[in-house]
């Protein structure tokens, strides 16, 4: 029996890498302070309980395979305050973001196409490409320039005849990149001057830490209409990641219909999650204030944290909740590996996840790390005090210096 | 901007084709019985409600990627009491069975290999197939055979270098049938000999209306533990369709490392159906007693209803909730479009799915129906009659008989 070749090509997730041996960790009394996955600790808004413990249908049926027509009708609402017309009918609602991004690419790739995505990336993104036969190129970007990738030149430089869709996420997940508004319409530009689509991952939007660039979205382009395929989720947006609901949106009359197959052939988005959700998109605007205000203090902790330790790069990131950072050690995976098993200070450790895993192109990344800033104040300040404390261990120890 | 071929090769759901027709006849104030969706009306237990109504953690949070440990150990005892012994690490929670098969193909087919499948199937299956470039391989079967589909040698006829699995489900759906433990321990054989893959989707394996077939499952030879596959979901067993939890099982080292991956890449299933799905688990058998019984009713009168109409081919089904039916129509599909829109009695009509998209080979299944009887008796009485009505006006009217 044979394992197939995209599953091979498929890594298993750098965030849940060292799942295994942080339960071993733990079970032997260390504490972890975890800024390895973007699980925020954001209390989830308190309507999204009450909907789904009102629902008291006899049976938990299937919902419509598009999704629930009150979610897409709230979605629409949501849309339409940020500028954006959408019809009911450009809505799929899927199963978290991640069903959204295996869809799409699902429905575009065929083996050997190429999606342009700039690194260093979402892992997840390896699989969701690999698992429809596609190739990823690679529009490298490096911490010395504030992994920012929107050039022109760069990204036209890797369009070939194989070349489908061009992928971002914005605000970005690792780096916290941000598109200024000019880089935005020159993106849109090359996917509308190339026939390319543009697969444009928006899950962060509500997180920028400069009022100048609002709530950005591709959407706003209308000119794209053909080419841009939006993808959401309220697991950020209202600290619901459990929930696993999200959508893909396209104008583009073909893919929809693509995507409706897929769709279909799972039925349906849980029942439950989707009132829910509904609920969500009715919560007050405060919830982003004051979200996006802790967001904001946190993100100020890690990087003032990470710039008071000698040797390490990073820039602001601009949104998102994570940072990419430089660290002054021969190889980030091997230096998560020791501060698990050999790093201990007063009985506490922390985790981060290995930059590598984030590049296409080999050998990239690693001396990088990116840190989820997905705690309180107090608990960042510590971990950040830890990472420190154990960069100088390490160095000392493992590396000589 | 191009559709994946594999997209292409996709076909809408043959259930939901109808559904916008449907949509409209209803707005028109006609009433129609709906027998195309397996969406069976047996209320939900209400250990489901009360589990996901006490969950009160702050945040909705991603659970881990292959599901939650309690769940994972409430189906372990599950099966234990089958007399199959798991693993934690076999079982992998999935959105649904939808996802397992979706996760199991992507696994296991390269572009052009092969799966063999008893034709009628499940249509979705070739969704699953398609999407990872796989072909498929019908293992043909007639009504006049009562669609039995184990036969050693029809079966080996089909292998080729480049088949990677068989494919069943049992009991079955479309059609009912139910494999002898003998029919099951050939197809294990099979398998075995030939170093395939056996995915065994026995989602309905608490629907068999004769004793003799106790609870079927694969799981229970264990020299083909390298070759089986099972999928699995809480969907009928506990009429949960809306809650999407399934799972997939495999012993097969190289297969959990690569659905791995792939559970890893959508992060986790939802955190609060995976809570609601674990008490599922500890419901009384008496519940699983008195829906197997409502259900023979219903197969009973859906057979004896059928057996009515003049002219229709039909053989009792031993398992699941559905029939397949031969009716004395030229087209299957052309019928139902015209009881939409054409036919009334009473202001009411009937829904099924036409026969064909339930097969691979061209010009199979043309006037045969799937049927799932999950109404209450005096609905599905009233279906049978509309039915039956329906088809005489039709022969009259647009056969000319």
């Amino acid at each position: 029996m044979k394992i197939s070749i995209n599953a091979n090509r498929c890594e298993p997730s750098p965030m849940r890498k060292f799942h295994p041996l942080a339960v071993k960790v733990k079970e032997d009394g260390k504490k972890i302070y975890h800024l390895n996955i973007g699980q925020p600790d954001i209390p989830t808004p308190a309507a999204f309980y009450e909907a789904t413990r009102a629902f008291d249908n006899k049976t938990l049926a299937y919902e419509a395979s598009p999704g629930n027509p009150a979610l897409i009708d709230a979605i629409r609402k949501y849309y339409a305050k940020l500028g954006i017309s959408l019809d009911a009918d450009d809505i799929f609602i899927t199963t978290g973001g991640s069903e959204a991004l295996l869809f799409t690419c699902l429905s575009i790739l065929d083996p050997y196409t190429e999606v342009i995505i700039p690194e260093p990336y979402y892992p997840n993104y390896t699989t969701f490409v690999h698992a429809a036969g596609g190739v990823i190129r690679a529009l490298h970007t490096t911490p010395e320039e504030g992994y920012r990738y929107a050039f022109r030149d760069r990204i036209e430089k890797l369009i070939t005849k194989n070349t489908r869709a061009i992928m971002i996420t914005n605000p970005g997940n690792p780096t916290g990149v941000v598109l200024s508004r000019e880089e935005m319409r020159m993106i849109a530009d090359v996917a509308k001057e190339h026939d390319l689509f543009l697969i444009s991952d928006e899950v962060y939007r509500e997180f920028c830490y400069d009022d100048k660039y609002g709530i950005p979205s591709m959407g706003r382009f209308t000119d794209i209409d053909d080419n841009l395929v939006i993808v959401d989720s309220v697991s950020k947006r209202f600290s619901s990641c459990g929930a696993r609901v999200g959508c893909v949106i396209t104008k583009n009359k073909e893919l929809q219909q693509a995507i409706l197959k897929f769709c279909q052939s799972r039925l349906s988005v849980a029942t439950l999650d989707q009132v829910g959700a509904t609920a969500l998109y009715s919560v007050d605007k405060e919830f982003f204030v004051q979200s996006k205000a802790e967001y904001k203090k946190r993100r100020d902790t890690v990087v003032q944290g990470l710039r008071d330790i000698p040797g390490v790069l990073v820039e602001e990131p601009m949104g998102a909740f994570y940072v990419m950072a430089q660290l002054p050690v021969d190889d980030a995976d091997k230096f998560q590996r020791w501060l698990l098993t050999a790093f201990s200070d007063n009985g506490e450790t922390v985790m981060f996840a290995p930059g590598a895993p984030f590049y296409e192109t080999p050998g990239s990344g690693i001396n990088e790390v990116r840190i989820a800033y997905v705690l309180e104040q107090k608990e960042l300040q510590r971990a950040m005090e830890l990472l420190g404390k154990g960069i100088a261990q390490y160095r000392k120890e493992q590396m000589g210096l």
